[in-house]
């Protein structure tokens, strides 16, 4: 993809013919943001991945209904921070369905053409009267400069809300996508980890569009993880209303390709950077690997292990764990091939260390974005995931959720 | 099994024949204890599981030769701790040939005949002139009464040494069965764990030791996690030197299994106990899994999650973790048939949660020794495995380890 793509500050009410808000309807006990609404002006075609997990939380049954109802066309998407509606019963499913009906209404369009999600505690029912009545004040906060206050109203514990921009040109126009997400544990692969809600006032039809969103969230949101689990609510959705007049086509998929994967990728290091506890981001990058899949599964072990999380939150270039990770990946292996570096710095390589570069490895690991390599010694392929460190605040945080 | 298993205080040299030392030979930099020696007066069986890690460390590379070249014979096993003498290339692998053969100038065996263990930091030289100083030290201090001596050396960031022993009547006769243990990080199951080393004064032929090892680590060393790490180090090794007079054969195996198994069993809890930074010992208990194997799956995901491992640390009963992450176990599971259970109490079941029962829960959560049961509602399969929680000391253990 040689397209140039130009980052831009804005979120998903830069692109034109979209309007958004973020208000708070009481779901939250700290009387914070907590229901943002994201309106189209018009029809918009739209995409989605979904959580991988089988607990599916209610708002990712009915979202998943609509957009098989509705063709893949959406008007509006109403989520909400403070109670992910999920292991809920049928009373969940209602509350989900009344949601997107009530949400519906003060649109003027069909309710399956409203997606919906939720995010927050587990197990606890959603409750609809207060985003009923949170709704009205959120349609009459719409505005096409509110994306900010969307970001922020879909957070839980993120420490900071991500949004992301970017324009391609295509036809000599100008095409924009922007987007917003919110982590912060959970995380982790098989897009079964976070929110994200991506728009674009490209028209993209509804095959080219599904393909752009799996294989964009491929490289950037599946290749993120904080603590490898993988939540009951996670969704990407990505709406496209055709505001620019440019038409996607297969000829013009590359330029948009490139554009959207710009927005998930910022999107998705958003969410590593504010991952729970998080002080550093780290890419992961391995090579020598027996094909891509082997080698993403033992980025993604790498990515996950608490010794390798806590030896770089500690600043030790432990690169011995990384070696003991990469042996137990379940993938081909090659000590004996094999090689790790920390930074531009290799610390095993040819069977043996070299501990003479540790200090220099430490030094480095002191900044807060940081890269470790490992050659698997088995093969020719790669794959980049990125993780962040692990912290005692990551347990503070965890261990004192919901008291 | 209905035998009768009978549990003493005791450890490697409760049976007879064995004897034990522990001694520091300068390895570790605070001067600990830091070299076992364990021997037999004279040829037993030997049985041994060893790490699945693909990054092999030299003594395991040893141990694995010296078995195959010795038909399963075993006098003498050595082991230090403070240094892994993984990833360190052929002189590794030299010093790990000279410690064995050091051992066996003094024991005056075969070098064939010693079993070579070692666990510590990985892509560390070996210091094997110390070991060359200190092995005279650690043979001269032999004793039937040195196990507890040996079971200190082995320990590295373990907050406590760990013994077993157990008797078993066998055609009248008293059969003993004796181990110990160390932990505490990089702790899971694959048997590629931790090291553990258990002596039996019943003579078992070759067969039945190493189908009674298999048997009884797959359902102890091999059912716990403390980290889900597999160390590059690991190993289970089981001496039988016949010394009862008794001999193990198909009708006596049941009961010789049971005792092994016992011993076993109070190891592997021991380690998990004495996990890095744990204050609680969790059993998780998968039931209604559609096979043994999805069962061991869910129960090791549960085991292993952090967000699970944190809300036990914190006393919450956050039973919506244990859902979603059974959901995401990559095994079936039936939402609407699935149940969570903390204690005797059931806070999700038929698809609803019991929220009024969450106090009950909590309090129960204070407690040290805890159980959680999920049921995948699946089919009529379980199992069960042991973890600790995961606490902010963990973190400044394995951020701190070398610094």
């Amino acid at each position: 993809m040689a397209a140039t793509v130009s980052a831009i500050s804005g979120g998903v009410t830069t692109p034109r013919g979209f309007r958004a808000a973020g208000v708070s309807a009481g779901i939250k006990a700290n009387g914070g943001l907590d229901l943002a609404l994201l309106v189209c002006d018009g029809p918009a075609q739209a995409a989605a991945v979904f959580t991988t997990n089988l607990a599916l939380a209610a708002p990712v049954v009915v979202s998943r209904e609509h957009l098989a109802r509705s063709g893949g066309i959406a008007r509006a998407v109403i989520v909400n921070s403070g109670c992910a509606n999920a292991c809920t019963g049928d009373e969940g499913m209602q509350a989900a369905r009344d949601m997107a009906a009530e949400t519906a209404r003060l649109v003027h369009c069909p309710a399956e053409q409203v997606l919906v999600a939720s995010t927050g505690v587990i197990g606890v029912a959603l409750p609809i009267d207060r985003i009923r009545g949170g709704l009205p004040v959120a349609f009459g906060a719409l505005g096409a400069d509110q994306g900010a206050m969307a970001a922020r109203a879909i957070m839980t514990t993120d420490p900071f809300p991500k949004e992301a921009a970017a324009q391609v040109v295509i036809d000599g126009r100008d095409v924009t996508i922007g987007g917003m997400a919110k982590g912060s544990g959970m995380i982790e692969p098989m897009l079964a980890t976070m929110l994200g809600f991506v728009t674009t006032d490209a028209a993209v039809p509804k095959t080219l569009l599904d393909r752009a969103l799996r294989e964009a969230a491929g490289d950037t949101f599946n290749a993120i993880t904080v603590d490898g689990e993988c939540s009951t609510n996670d969704c990407v959705m990505l709406l496209a209303n055709g505001a620019s007049g440019v038409v996607v086509d297969e000829m013009r998929y590359a330029t948009f390709a490139a554009g959207l994967t710009a927005v998930c990728r910022e999107l998705a290091l958003g969410i590593v950077r504010g991952g729970e506890g998080a002080t550093k981001l780290v890419t992961v990058i391995v090579a020598g690997a027996a094909s891509s899949g082997e080698a993403r599964k033992a980025a993604k072990a790498i990515a996950n292990s608490l010794l390798v999380k806590t030896a770089i939150h500690g600043g030790d270039p432990n690169w011995g764990r990384l070696i003991a990770v990469a042996g137990r990946a379940g993938v081909a292996f090659e000590l004996s091939r094999a090689a790790v570096m920390i930074g531009s710095t290799v610390l095993f390589e040819n069977g043996r260390p070299y501990d003479e570069a540790s200090p220099l490895a430490a030094e480095y690991l002191k900044g807060k974005d940081l890269t470790v390599s490992v050659d698997l010694g088995a093969g020719g392929a790669s794959s980049t995931v990125w993780t962040c460190d692990l912290s005692a605040e990551y347990v503070r945080i965890n261990a004192d959720y919901r008291t």
